[in-house]
């Protein structure tokens, strides 16, 4: 099988993480016997912006979605273009228009990985978060009135339809029913939030009707962050909303120690449109140019990817890869997980091992 | 002088950590030679909601606005009353009406209490989330629309309005002022949420243009969640809106063990209504009827609460006793904390220590 894929780096360290997905990614095609088609480009990044005034070309939509996925590393670059500008420019657009509703980020105690909560082992914490991530929070409608006097009132709408809120509760509520657990926890706040989140609540219900065999439970946003700091191995599946979700596959990786390293993919399941794999972390200018990012984000993207594409073999022995690398350990990780290392170093030694196993 | 306290025990242990908050503020207006009146009221709660149907009686505003403040213990009972209801019909109504536009919660690392963070002592971690708490995300503007067909879609506004948002701003840039470190965080989401966000933060950039001594940073809140994990050693004074503010206020206490024991005030800094202090946590229907409710959250509130009326040598003799009686640990502390105490042996003892001190 061929698969065509779009390669967009982006700003700052995301140049820096993409080639080393890249060469991850040609050395699991080889050993599976698959091909890879390739085609970067330099848009949605503070650099295309300085030259054109804008994100993304004209044409940027039938340009990608001829491919069967995005392979993404970080865009934002505040100094030159404001985050909200170059983010709704680029890849909120994408999450949109690609119709990538899931956006799927894994929680796991990797070995070898110095996690920030006392006393807990690898295999304690391995969970997913279920985003949603077109709607919800981060709509665009909203505006201000009386502007610049002492009544200047800004609004802003939250938008959950059925459509966009069934379709992610079914995502999550399959995948709680494909795993040992079976147990899924919705993140909400129906008692302070008081339109929306009832609504979210009701449709979780409504979603466990038909998913007899998955445990449910809700908590309130505020109490679920203080949860995964206190009891991170309570959780199997938890879905919420585009910004509850944004919060917790933050907080997740945080508590796991992995921030630096954790994956995401935003998912169009029916495969109509490309999805988008990339790093949690984003274009991190406080160490862009050094050559020392941690490519493990963009490398755990590139397995993500494959298991899309239906290469789980590959998708799985590259995450074997990763795994074996951090449970060795020493010089050759990068400096953020204690090692000496460089972003190629550490790439090269994830390939190389992928070769040997 | 006396001051006049309106005592609101609500729901399930509020009822049982409210007397022995009061057992302490008595024993501190003896020591420091002021009074207190009371009076105490049986509604906010669910029993009320199933006798009359209401959360609260017709003329509640008139009523408690005689006070200097409202000591209150939780609501909430969701077999009997859905959270939003009992929550929009009382504290939230409180919050609005009394135009108590503080929510102070204060995030400690004390002694005696074992934070879930690997290798944190007390003293490294002390800083207030100071949260708007009138506007917002908690507005309750908003509907349904083709309701219960495949096109159902729900709306909810956020409002901000720059009276709402200066006051809380200036509020806590005078906090960090008042500091020795002078340090202020700002929780936005200007890169996601493309309205009210960005507003929120260029009115924190005009208002520290009148705080020159004012150390300022801001963080989305994703990754700040991931900082209170990683680096709570970071933060001094910490300002968000009201959602944003909500979670933090549960995770900074998750993140020093404190979550049974944080305190908040919902304060009018101008005192032209009643402020309302209470414990962070809720009702605790799993514990409650059992005794055994950690009292420490509610008695840190009795602190604040008289900090608020201007006994700021008995609110810091409360505390002293607090942290004296855990310092001491062992079996006075409640089950939560590591002991076997009732809620009455451990308030108890944080009262003889107050008198003995
Ligand atoms: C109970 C709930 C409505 C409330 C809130 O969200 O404000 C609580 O979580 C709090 O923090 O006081
Ligand atoms: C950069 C930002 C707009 C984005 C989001 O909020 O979705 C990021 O935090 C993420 O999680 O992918």
């Amino acid at each position: 099988a061929t698969h065509r894929i779009a390669v967009i780096p982006g700003d700052g360290i995301g140049t820096e993480v993409v080639p080393a997905g890249l060469r991850v990614l040609e050395a699991a095609a080889s050993a599976f016997g698959f091909r890879l088609d390739y085609e970067q480009y330099d848009y949605a990044s503070a650099d295309y912006y300085t030259k054109t005034g804008t994100m993304l070309p004209d044409g940027w939509f039938d340009q990608l979605n001829q491919f069967d996925a995005i392979f993404f590393g970080a865009v934002g670059w505040p100094d030159v273009v404001p985050d909200h500008i170059s983010l709704w420019g680029s890849l909120l657009q994408f999450r949109r228009h690609f119709d990538q509703y899931v956006s799927l980020r894994p929680v796991k105690l990797l070995p070898g990985i110095t996690s920030p909560l006392a006393g807990r082992e690898p295999g304690d914490v391995d969970f997913f978060v279920v985003r949603e991530n077109t709607e919800g929070e981060y709509s665009s409608i909203g505006g201000k009135i009386f502007e610049g006097t002492d009544r200047e009132t800004v609004i802003q709408e939250t938008v959950m339809t059925r459509t966009g809120v069934d379709r992610i509760l079914k995502y999550a509520f399959d995948l709680a029913q494909s795993r040992p657990k079976k147990h899924l926890t919705s993140a909400t706040k129906s008692n302070g939030i008081s339109i929306t989140m009832p609504y979210w609540d009701q449709r979780v219900e409504a979603m466990a009707q038909n998913f007899a065999d998955v445990a449910v439970d809700k908590y309130h946003i505020d109490i679920l962050t203080a949860n995964f700091v206190l009891h991170p191995d309570w959780f199997d599946v938890v879905v919420a909303s585009n910004l509850f979700g944004d919060i917790l596959s933050d907080l997740g990786p945080a508590c796991t120690g992995t921030i630096g390293v954790a994956p995401s993919g935003n998912i169009n399941p029916e495969r109509k449109f490309p999805s988008l794999f990339e790093p949690v972390h984003g274009s991190a200018p406080d160490i862009a140019g050094k050559g020392i990012a941690n490519p493990i984000g963009q490398i755990w993207s590139a397995s993500m990817m494959l298991d899309h594409l239906g290469e789980t073999e590959a998708a799985a022995a590259i995450m074997t890869a990763v795994e074996d690398v951090l449970a060795v350990g020493g010089d050759t990780l990068t400096p953020d997980i204690g090692g000496t290392a460089t972003t190629q170093t550490l790439g090269d030694a994830i390939r190389r091992q992928l070769e040997t196993n």
